[in-house]
């Protein structure tokens, strides 16, 4: 199932994410979805940070986890992201968060592009485009990958 | 749309609420839901403190929200919320979020019950699955209702 | 103790905000202090927002929280707030927090009066500076009150 | 100044930790005061989750924040930290955290040793006031330290 997902990152989870259950908030993997995000962002020229300097934001449309198994406090996780389905000033994310190995969670989020000043949508510059559009089809399954 | 919506609760953007975009941050909607949701089972007896007294705990295993307008600092919410679709030991809240009338967010959670100690899954106790039924039908829309 | 404050205002603990000792996290006592803080401020001609909206943020130089007793999910609690020591582009905020009349915490924050864009200090206005002061004495204790 | 840190951790501000100034929340300081104060007690044998699974927690008594300098999203910042001042059921640490090199804030947190179940004090096991003790005078400085 990971297969797809060429790009992710680690984390821990801080006491200060865990509820009176003791497990992690369910709010807290929005996150650790963000903080994957901003990761795979950087690897792109200037990051988020350089989209930001351009005066585009990247605002969330949707968001969707669906919580597998309870992660505790100090677990260690792996957020796998990959960026795809990129139309006009809209973006995806889809995500698989695991713990030694196995899935705990996964998600998707769907973002436009937005002018930071008006939060007003705005087209995604190609460059932009075209570097998500390339990690895209850098991260789709090969054949073989699909056959297994 | 909210017709369907008998149960609503009230809260304001708090500050710590907010991101660098000057907006609500996406998480923050999750934890309002959530107190939405408190505030909705409080109105059946011993509400969610009562159902952890009792050792058992409602679990979140999917969440969903479509952000549709950005909210502001000390913006006045209302959030709108309706538990359905109870089956086994699971069930479902809907919710819209509204400022000034307008949806500014909309959503919905799934969830179970479990044990509070081991959070495997348990049968919902009969009360509540009665409880939640009444409250599901008394939120259903009437043909009236429907009509306008 | 409580007799030189004469502004409070009421919360209840969310679940979003207890951890996994099964209270709330110390953390949310900040944002408590917060909320006190801006509904304090509100009843200023303009608000926290009003100062905002005039190029003025109030920036947090320090903060102390002493925790006397653990609160649980769902407390009420009444955050009690009184603004004080306005110095130059300074100004202090001391805090009681309780809980059934008994006191759970309390604390201090203090304050600098910023440009918002630039965040760098800026003079109080003139019209801050009376408000917070004519408050200030407003709050302050009787003789009366002293002997109790 | 930070010669007598002999502990440190590195984070990266979060965009979820940031507000509307477009700065760093004040409250997340506290968490990442706590992410440093984990990772420390990591070092003692079991870490904060064996003082745990033994049935004790640490809870918090007190904690200040001083803000130097406003700390803005993808920052990449140093969290030093040190314990010392085990009294009995007591113990406090020191922080300072860094950006660049330059300190942006700095503060200190107490804390008893409480039974996971009570939440009331317990005595803090002999190994524990020995290996903090140890790590206290490890950290101490030397003469030579001091003379840099």
């Amino acid at each position: 199932v990971t297969a797809h997902f060429q790009f992710s990152t680690e984390l821990k989870v801080r006491f200060s994410e865990t509820d009176a259950q003791g497990v992690a908030h369910h709010a807290a993997y929005l996150d650790w979805l963000e903080v994957a995000r901003v990761e795979y962002l950087a690897r792109i020229e200037g990051g988020y940070q350089g989209l930001r300097d351009k005066g585009i934001e990247a605002t969330t449309l949707e968001a969707h986890v669906r919580y597998r198994a309870p992660v505790r406090f100090d677990d260690s996780l792996v957020v796998r992201a990959r960026c795809g389905d990129v139309r006009g000033a809209r973006f995806r994310f889809d995500y698989v968060i695991e713990r030694n190995g196995e899935p705990v969670a996964d998600g998707w989020t769907t973002h436009a592009c937005v002018d930071a000043r008006t939060l007003r949508p705005t087209r995604m510059p190609a460059w932009l485009k075209q570097e998500l559009a390339r990690a895209d089809s850098a991260s789709a399954p090969s054949s073989a990958e699909s056959a297994s």
